[in-house]
Formats: C-alpha cells, sequence, structure tokens
C-alpha cells in the first residue's frame, strides 16, 4: 500500500517537523533522514541542485522512512512531474499568485480524470508499492506557497482550490512580496505586522480543512508556530545548519586559543 | 609565488584550526571553506568520496584562501601524486608504520632529486601561480599518520625522515591499534594512558622539528592539546557538524512541541 | 551529410523498431545501441534522468548508427532545443492538445524562416557531418503526442500541422486522458474502445502523410500495430526489460532451488 | 561589498571582453578563467550544459575574480533565478521580441519591489560578501537578446525597458531571424545589411543609456565593433577555440611529417 | 544491531541467489534490489564503475534489505576499505594466489585487534544501527577467489586462513588461469575437467567450514551447483540480463514484421 | 574483428599523431576525436580525472574510429586491467624502472597463459566485435614510459621483455630523474644531452624491434622527432591547446583594443 505518513500524522493531530536540502548530495540526504525528521524536502528551487541531483537523494531517503517532498523552481507542469516520477510524496510549489495558478498548479500533480499528471512513475513504481493513479491522487500532498501582495489579496480564493492539500509559508518572500521593500528578507518574524499576517494564513488554512505550513530558522519559534496551529514547521536546513556549527565550532577554538582573534573569510548563510 | 600558509602561520608560532570534508560535494567545501579555518582536509581515505568527487572541492576551496589539505586511502603514489596534481598544499598518509614507509611517502611528495614524484601538476599549475618544483618541493607538508603499535615502536625511526613535515594523530586507530582490543575507537580521549602516548607524540614533534597535529571532536579538547604544544588541531567534520546540530534542532522542537517523544530512526556519527 | 535513417528507412516502405530509455546512463545507453533498435529514445519525460544524463548518452549512441530521438517533459523551447543541440534527430513531445501546440512545438524544431529554433548545434555539428539549417529543417523528426480528450478532439486539425512528421501514441495516458478512469493505464490494451482509437490515429496519420508510431510492451503486440499500419513501435525499454528478465531469473532459481518460495522486496515495472 | 567589476570598467569608459563556456566542466571553467577575459558566460542555452554541470564552474570561477555571467535557455522565471542563486552577476536571455518579454525577463532578475525574483540566494551568499537584496538589484546585470524581426522591430521599445542594463546580439540568429533564409547563420559577419543593423543596435543602446554587446568569432572583428562604440564583444569559446587549435597543431604536423595528407574524420566548429 | 542477513541464511541451511551490478548507476541498482535477490554484489573489478559511483548504489540499495557486497579491483587496502566504509556487508577479492594473500585480505576488513582496518565507518555507521568494531568484525564476510593455478595449488593454505569467510569461484578466469589457453572463458561450464575442479573447491570449503560460491550464467546450472553444496550462486548480471532481453525482444519483432531480416550492429554480452 | 589501427599504420611504416586528454569530459574528448589525430590518450595520471570520468570518454571516442589509449596513475594491476575492460587499446605506464616491472606491467595486459589479465572486458565486449582473449592480447599496446635514471640503466633490459609494445618518453620527468636537478621539466628540449638520450631510447627500440613514442608540445619538434625515428608523437594536449589559443585571443582584442594593457590573472598551461 502507497501510503503518505505526514497524512497518517496530522490524522492523528499530530504537527510534523519537515527537514530541508538545498546541497545535491545524497549523503547529506540520508545523514539528513537519519535526524529524526517526519518529513525532508528536497529545494530545487533555491538549493543548490536540480533534477540530476535529486534523483539519487530521493533514493538516499527511501531507507529513512522519511516522507519525502520536493520544492519546484516554478509552476511549470515538467518540472512537478518529474519530481513526482522520481519518488516525491508531495510538491510545494513557489509564488501561486491566485486560485486559476493553484488549480493548475494541482492539475499537475493529479492523474486524470482529476488532473492532467502524465503516466510514467517510473521510479515511484519500483520505489513505492501499491503506486497506482488512485493511490498517488490520494496520497500525494499539493503544498501552495503565498509570498505574494496577489497572494495574500486572493488567499481564500487559493485557499478554496480542489485538490489543494496545504499553504506554505516562506517568511522572506511574504515580507518582501509584502511589504514594498520596507522589511528585509528573513526568518522567525517578530514584527506584529508580519506575524498577523502568517497567522492570517494559518487561520484560512483551518477554515477551508487545508494544513498550514511555515518555514522556520530555529526551534523555539517553530515551537510557537505549531503553538498558533501549524501542522508542518519545517526547522532551518543542511548549509545553514552546518555553517552555524562549523562557525561556532571555529569560534569556540579562537576563543581559548586565539582569544577570539578573527579568522579568515567568512561566508553568510542563506535560506 | 606558491606559498603554503599554514607554514608562514606556524613559522609566526600560531597554531592552526583544520576543518574536515567527508562529503563529496563542492558546495559543502565551499560552506567550509567560509567558516574561518585556517586549512581543511579532503578525506580521500574514510571520507565518501574520491579523486573525481575531490577535484571540484579543491576548486571551491581556492578563492577562500583556506589551505587545501587531502588525506589519501593508502600510502600509494598514484593516490599522493594525483591528489597533489590536483592542488593538494599537503597529504595526510595514514597508518605509516616504520621509517621506510615514512620515507617511501615523503618520496611520493617531492620531485627529483628528493623524490620520485612525476611532473604534470595540471590543476595545480592553473590554480596557483609560481607553481614550480622547487616552490612545490619546498611548500607543500608531508604528514604521516602514528596510528599502529609498529608505528609507535618505529616512532623516533620515523620522526627523523628527511622531507617529513609532521605527524597527524588519529585518536581512534591510534587506540584501535596499541590496546588490543581494550578501548573503543574515539575522539577526545581522556584516558591517562592514551594522553599520554599522544603527547609523548607530541614531544617526539618537538624534538625532530616536526609539526604535531591531532584530530579532534570538540573544540574545548583542541584547545587544550593546543596546550600542550600541537600545531594544528582539526575540530570534528561535516558529517558530523551535520548530524549534530540537525538531531539537536530536532530534539529541541520535539522537546518543545511534543515534549520530547521520540522520532524517527537517528543515525550515529562516524568520524 | 546529415541524414536520418529513420526516413530514408520509412521511404522504402518498412516499418522501424524503436528502443527506450528510461535509466540516465551511458553504458546503458550503449549496450541498448547494440540490439538491433532502428531507433533509440532517451525519456526525458518520464525516464530517471535530465539534461545533464542525455549528453553522454547521446554520445554513447553515436557509434551504432542508431537514430538517437528524445522525448522532452513538456511542450517547453527550452527542453526541445538543448536535445537537438546535443544531438536528437527527433523529438517526440508530449500531451499535445491542439493545432496550435503542434505548430509551437514543431517551430521550436524548425530553424527560420521555418520555424523559430536558436542557432547553436554545439554537439550536433561535432558529430555530424552536414548540419546546417537546411538538412537539420529537413531531417529532424517532430513528433507529437496524441494522449488527451482535447487531443483526439482535435485529431486532425492536429495532423494538418505544418512540419509535423508524426503522432506518437503512450496508450497508458490516451486511456487515462480519454476514459474519464474508467480504465487503468497500461501498454497493449485489449480493449476494442482503445483498439479503434489507436487506428483511428494512425488512420489519420495515414490520410495526412504522417508516420503513425505506438509505444508498446512486447513484441507481438508491436507485430499486430505493424500491421494496422504503423511505421514505428516501441517495444519496451531499459528498465523493464531488465527487471523482467531479472525477476524471471530469480523465479526460475527459486522454483529450481526453494520451490518457488518467495523472496524479497519486488519492484513493479512502471513505463 | 558586492560588486560587479563588468559594471565598474564600464563606469571607467573602458570596454570588456567576455569568454564562452560551452562544456560542461569546471576544470575547463578555471582554465578559461586564467587567461585574461573580464568576464565570462556560462551559456545554458546552447552549451552542452546545464545547471547542475553550471554550479561548480561558477565556483571554479570565483577564485579568478572574472565576472560570472550565465545565458538562459529560455525566458523562464526558474531558470533565471537559478543561475542568480548560483551566483551569476549578470544573465544573457535569449530571443527577447517585445517590451512586455523584456520586461518579463527584468522582472526575474530582481527581488521585490522592483521585480519578482524569489529570496534564497543559496550559494551567492555563501560566496560573495554583501549580497543582500538592494546590492543584487544593483549590481547584477539583464542583458537582452535582440535576435528576431519582431525583436528588431520592437527594438526602441524593448530598449526602453526600465531595469534592463543591455542589448546582446548574437549574429547567427539574428541573420537568421530577419533575412527569411537568404543567409546563412556564422559570426564576424561583413554583409552590409547585417553591419549596419548590428550598429543600428548599438546606436540605440547609446541612446538608451544601454550597454551594448557583441558575440564575435575573432578578436579583430571585436576590436572594429569596440570601434563602433560596443562595450562588450565576446571572442569564440571554448570548444571553437579548442577545435581549431587542435585542428591547427594536427594540420602543422601533417603538413610536416606526411605532407599534409588527410588524416581521420574532422568535427566542425559550432558556435 | 548490525547484521547480515546471507550469515542468517546460511545458519538456517538456505542458499542464497546472489545478483551483479555492472553498471555505475543508482537506479539500476534500485531495479536490481526490488527482484528478489538475497544479496547483490557491486563490481568495482569488472564492472564499468568505480567508487565514486557505487557510493549512491550502496544507499540505493539500502532500503531493500538486500544484503550488499563488493567485488574489488585487486587485493589492495585502500579499495577493500573504502567500500567497507562505504556500507559494504561483505568483499570479494579476485586473484587469492596463496595463503599471505588471502591472509592480507582479510587482515584488510577487520578491526583491530584481528587485522588492520583502519576506523572511520563513515556512511556504514550512518545507514546501519549498531556499526561498532566488534559487529563489523563479525558481520562482514570475507570471501576470496580461486582463479589461478597458483590458487588451486595452494587451495588448502587459503581455504586454513583464519578470518576467511567463503571462497568465490569466477569460470572464466578460473578456466583461463588453469588450462593454459586450451578452453576459452564463460560460464556454466560443463566440461568435465572444469566441473571437477569447481566440485572440488566447493569440498575444500565444506571440510573447511567456509562458504562456497559460484558465479553462473542460467538460474538451471546455478540450482545444479545449489545441488553440489554450494552456498550461493550468482545468476547473470545486469548488462547480460539486459542485453540479451533486449535482443529477444527485437528479434522476436524482427521476425514477426520482417521475417527475421538483420538488423543493426549487435553488442556482445561480456560477465 | 578486433584491430587496432595504430598497429596497421605502423606496419605501413606510417608514424602516427597522438592526442591528449587532460579534462575529464567526454564532450572534450569528441571534439578532440573529430581533428585528426591517429589516437587519443586519456591521461589518468596527471590529468585531472579519474576512471569514472574516463568511462564516457572513451565512449565519446568510440564513434571517431581513433585510436584509444589511456595512461595509467601507476604501475598497478586494478588501474591497468579497469581501462582496458573499459576499451583502452593500449596502455602507456608511468615510472618503469627494470624488466622486472616492465615485466609486471606487460602481464597485467595479457590473459592468460600469456600474462595475469583477469577476464570481464565489460564495456569492450559491448563497443568492439571480436574481443575475445586471442584479439584482445594480440592488439593491445603495453608502452612503457623510461623517466627515471633506472630507467634509463636499464633500458636494454626492458626493451628486451616479451610482450612490451614500445616506450614512451616523456621530457619532463626524463629531465628531471636524470639531471638530479640541474635542468628544468618541460617539451620540445633543445639540450644536446636530453637529444642525445631521448634518441638514444629511440635507438634501443629500433634495434629490439619496439615503438619509440615521444611526447611533444609543438608539431615542429614532434616532425623533427619523426625525422629521429619516432613511431608516435604527442602533441600538446586538450588543457595547454585551449589555454594558449584563449590567452592569444585576449591578448590579440587586448593588443588591439587597450593598446596590450594587461587583463586580469593568467593561468599557465600545465603538462
Amino acid at each position: 500500500m502507497f501510503e503518505n505518513r505526514l497524512k497518517a500524522l496530522w490524522a492523528q493531530g499530530r504537527p510534523a517537523i519537515n527537514g530541508w536540502l538545498s546541497v545535491g548530495n545524497p549523503f547529506i540526504a540520508e545523514i539528513m533522514a537519519g535526524q529524526g525528521y517526519d518529513s525532508i524536502t528536497i529545494d530545487l528551487q533555491h538549493g543548490a541542485l536540480d533534477y540530476g541531483q535529486a534523483l539519487p537523494m530521493f533514493q538516499a531517503l527511501r531507507a529513512s522512512g522519511v516522507v519525502p517532498l520536493a520544492r519546484v523552481p516554478w509552476n511549470e507542469a515538467g518540472s512537478v512531474m518529474k519530481v513526482l516520477d522520481a519518488g516525491a510524496m508531495g510538491v510545494i510549489c513557489p509564488m501561486i499568485n491566485s486560485a486559476a495558478e493553484a488549480a493548475q498548479f494541482v492539475s499537475y500533480l493529479r492523474y486524470p480524470p482529476l488532473g492532467q499528471r502524465s503516466f510514467g512513475p517510473t521510479r515511484a513504481s519500483f520505489a513505492y508499492g501499491g503506486y497506482d493513479t488512485g493511490a498517488a491522487n490520494d496520497q500525494i500532498l499539493a503544498l501552495a506557497m503565498i509570498e505574494t501582495q496577489a497572494g495574500v489579496d486572493n488567499l481564500e480564493a487559493i485557499a478554496a482550490t480542489p485538490g489543494l492539500d496545504g499553504l506554505y509559508i516562506g517568511p522572506s518572500d511574504l515580507t518582501l512580496g509584502t511589504r514594498n521593500g520596507r522589511l528585509p528578507p528573513g526568518f522567525d518574524r517578530e514584527e506584529p505586522e508580519i506575524v498577523e499576517l502568517i497567522r492570517r494564513i494559518q487561520a484560512v488554512c483551518a477554515k477551508n480543512g487545508l494544513r498550514a505550513c511555515l518555514h522556520c530558522g530555529e526551534a523555539d519559534y517553530a515551537a510557537r508556530a505549531i503553538g498558533w496551529g501549524f501542522d508542518l514547521t519545517t526547522v532551518s536546513g543542511d548549509t545553514r545548519l552546518l555553517a552555524m556549527a562549523a562557525a561556532a565550532s571555529v569560534a569556540r577554538w579562537r576563543e581559548l586559543v586565539d582569544g577570539g582573534k578573527a579568522a579568515g573569510p567568512a561566508g553568510k548563510g542563506g535560506c
């Protein structure tokens, strides 16, 4: 039987923690898969990877039982269908601005007669038992990102899209897209106007039977979001976790050894 | 001019912190290169990578100015020479058990008449200005690992090898190789017998004008080792830093959200 | 001279057998190229590969003289033009629903003034002698897939598209797209309604001077389709051929050794 | 600070020479980066590479200080944003036919409120200091290609697009797209009608404060173009430089050894 | 707990069927892993792959529960240790000619004090629970190939090597290596002299408590070998299974369509 | 029939020009294969590539009919046998210092009873018709490099090795290895002592029925070497040809545009 454990978790009223992969490497994927996440998203939008790298990463996630998700670069049929055939059990689509775009996105994930997904689940059918059109249509998650003023303006209409499973919020783009350049990008927002907006999106999800998902930087903020009613929170990701851990390790060494004297060039963590 | 900044650092009496790469991915290399390490070692022995992956990693390290080192799988001419041609400014060689093996290793790193390195620094000559046989012979570091009883027994003779620049200690293998199965592998040893052995190797280095290097798990232990006179300490590495940071992030979330309820399968950090 | 041997074959009134590649590996491509197919299609839609994997596969097909085709993920200019520059001598495009979409597809394959293909046949010009704009426009095949109700409704109009060379039928999608969920996907259909539809498409091809192509699972069905007038049949593909051969080998061994006792997990062949 | 040295060069009134990469290999990129170009373009349109190959090439260019540009396969949001996140400091977009298309292209390169670029400069933020939304919007170059009759017809309107930095001319497509098949593709055109057209585009650039860029085959022609007022000229590229140098070397040897007797099969240089 | 299911199977008195991978691709590995084999060997000797390709293949095998084995190119410390760190649960080593070579091979697979394996199971410790030195020493299989006259001459001594788990026979090399050019290479030998030799090696295994393994071409021959007392038989492999299935499919089509008229170039299956 | 066209060429008394690949990319290989070389060597010693990269390069060379050779990193059984299975029709082995080493090298290339090559020509048997043990033993070339004082001292004995086909001279290593640091590395030597040595090696080849091969930088020097009796000359290689052509192109542009004003960082061509 082909089942999506995120759906089962949510059916039990339990929230989920999602991991994030921006590095195109299957060993990183396998390491992350062993750290206790409920699901892990391979980011084909901003991640430093594309389909060619993502494929062995999906394979590396399989043994762990973690639910494999993918974010696609854009709302394109080819991109959505390819990650599904590769084994994604859910797709996060950026920049959904209207109900029409949401409906188009959903159509790419569902086999006829529900949608227009083309049949040929080449890896999925080898990787998962029971991957028929009915099970795939039933179990695969369609998650739309709200991150522009248009998306916010059309929130109710988007949320009413048949077959949509949830909304996913990226606070950086949501802020950039709606504040007219007044606020910088970043996670874990504390500005009341952004918090209100984030919670409003969650409320609309709740009203429409959708799952609400939030991209976070730290576990503490994510836990607050769960308290607000969010169903899934992403907490940081591979590049940021590694960079911060390495920087902290070097800083501690330099503090103890060099008295904190500054070292070589330092990168700056992206999202 | 082709210069090894580790040598310059040591000449100023300053110790160095080395990073460690076990993942075969150039983006991981570039991220690590920006975190403040003095040098970074690409591990072709236990790392999940070989020459094909290491090559773009050397490229990714170049812009940062971090000194690129490599650990080879074994004391083999082909392996040593290929990482040098790819741009390594120093080589760590495992399992050196005798002065003869040390001399053989050194010979692979030096052009005639000092050694038997074959000429053809294909990438190094494009990447570094002034990479002639003299500069290469002068600047490239030869670091031998002592990790067996034979290596310990022949410590003085190994340390006297002409052209050898330093000794590198991997506490896991040193412990396994000398305690007859009495103690498990691991970093940051506190057993007096192992600490004594580690410090004895450092003392032999000091006596012979060699640099002493120690593989550590945590910055605090590494700082103690610097206090003992070590010239370079490796502090953890990419896989362990990432796994521990991710596991801590998930644990914190579960503690706040789930009351610490155990999650999915957890990996166990190797070295 | 740049010539497409499929066109030559058809000009002699002979049908063709096409192989299918869903694995992103050039050695698989080279092995398949030696088994006697007239043409081989690299499937960038449902195959577990993208452009990065396809490029060395095109190279691996070259020595055999097999005609290299590609199926693109979607009717997109970038995807079509890139596989042509890589050396495809024909493109199969999924989900053509109207004459306008067919015309758009054809325009991507033809240099001006016939179409809008951008000039820069980077690999094709190294791989093939005489690859100029005239020869390319003349020899490269444009094959549109009919697999939705809209496609069937617009069949005559699509078939009349100037510059289109043929129609290609994928029975799984054709069935899913036109039976409103009443019939499951699959090859080698026996349902009279589907056979009738498949033969109708062939008849429209014949009337419009187009080549009719059918994706099949078994040689026997394909031979029947040739008898119906089809010009090219695909017969299975790499993943399915391998999976079925391996499963049969294991089953035979278990039957002889274990009395047919069931073994480990078994995958299920997709298309 | 995140700065684009091409902009600085142009601000000083100096023209630039751009290199071109069509081979998907980071060592080729590193070699080319050391030959003295001001900028180098990774060609994802006609180059034999895609994002997966381009990423380590961007890394290989970093140390040299050469300005990394990319040409995308088509005017698509996903393609443009991914090369920017990977570190491109400018994007060349093919086949811009109207002001609307130009505006759409520009919007993909600029963060809100100037455009619709999504935030997540995963590699760029590690590779470059000071990569914030303001600096990125200010420093990244948007270069549109004029290569069809429609593009020429709408030249003035395209050139007036807010946020566009320059026009880039590919003489092959410009010729194919505007001469109705009367003239073949190729660089370094001498036909008065094409020269006039090329110079007219440059004049429109000058009038609109845009940079004019021309793809050339030989340095001598490029120098003439600089004399006409062009701000940047590409002079050949990796595949053509290599093929011509190798062919010349073989021809010289055969002339001296064999009296010029023809050898094996010879490729034909593409663009 | 880290367990080798081959050992468990053998402990129950049951024979095993082993699959074989010569193509360097993780999707092929995942497909093969689903066909019911008890174990699958990644062939780094004659397979068209090396460590870089093998790593994601080990990952792709993990979810299936199939026991992952590797054949190394030669009896080299670096090669053996790297495949173990990558997750191999057993190693087949070619060309073991003497007890000394066998002992050397075994030493590479065992941690001290049993052998000289260096500690750093980078992927294995993430992939498998309980991978400590004791479990690894206990569960990992050391399989030596007998394939030369010297190996046959020293059969008893080799079989007595402490820590060796079994002998593996490659009939091609065994024949070439012992018949002085009188017989060609090939599987599934029927010559009495070769059958006798194969059975003699099995008998020596049985006497020494070793497992006897035979490389076969067809299930029927393999079943006979199981009847002779062999514990594991390999039955063909990915390249041969695919090539034969594809060739048969094309031949059937041509027979039905063309009356068996010969087609394009045909490859010849290797081992 | 499996034939080595270099042997056929030499049998006709004609010399050969060999190309050289140091970049690990199959498109570079395919481009070079079309420029008229008689043979092309993939350099696994100093080239920026290993087996994983070399495999698709062998495939890319196949269609051209150029004879594919390989240089291995060292005189190792595993390395030699793997490149043969991948399709090399000849192997160049560095650093042969004695007749024993030469004999060992030759043994790796020949199937029993002539040598100890293990049977399993996985790709070779698919790529070439008639690849049986006899043809392989007969057609594959064994070329030993003389590049140390020991090699020179044992020249006659090495040249008398049964089964050896030729000697290959790398002037850089020969100079470094025999002049005690008095002369720098480099091609196309004019020092009388080196010319004399090079010609002496050729004379020994001629006396022993071996082919004499010389690595050269320029066609003119190579032609002189052919005049001295050499049978094959390598003339430069991919990295150097590209770097020199690109540098010359930039220099010409700067001369015309900038009056030769110096540009960015310049790489330095290796061998």
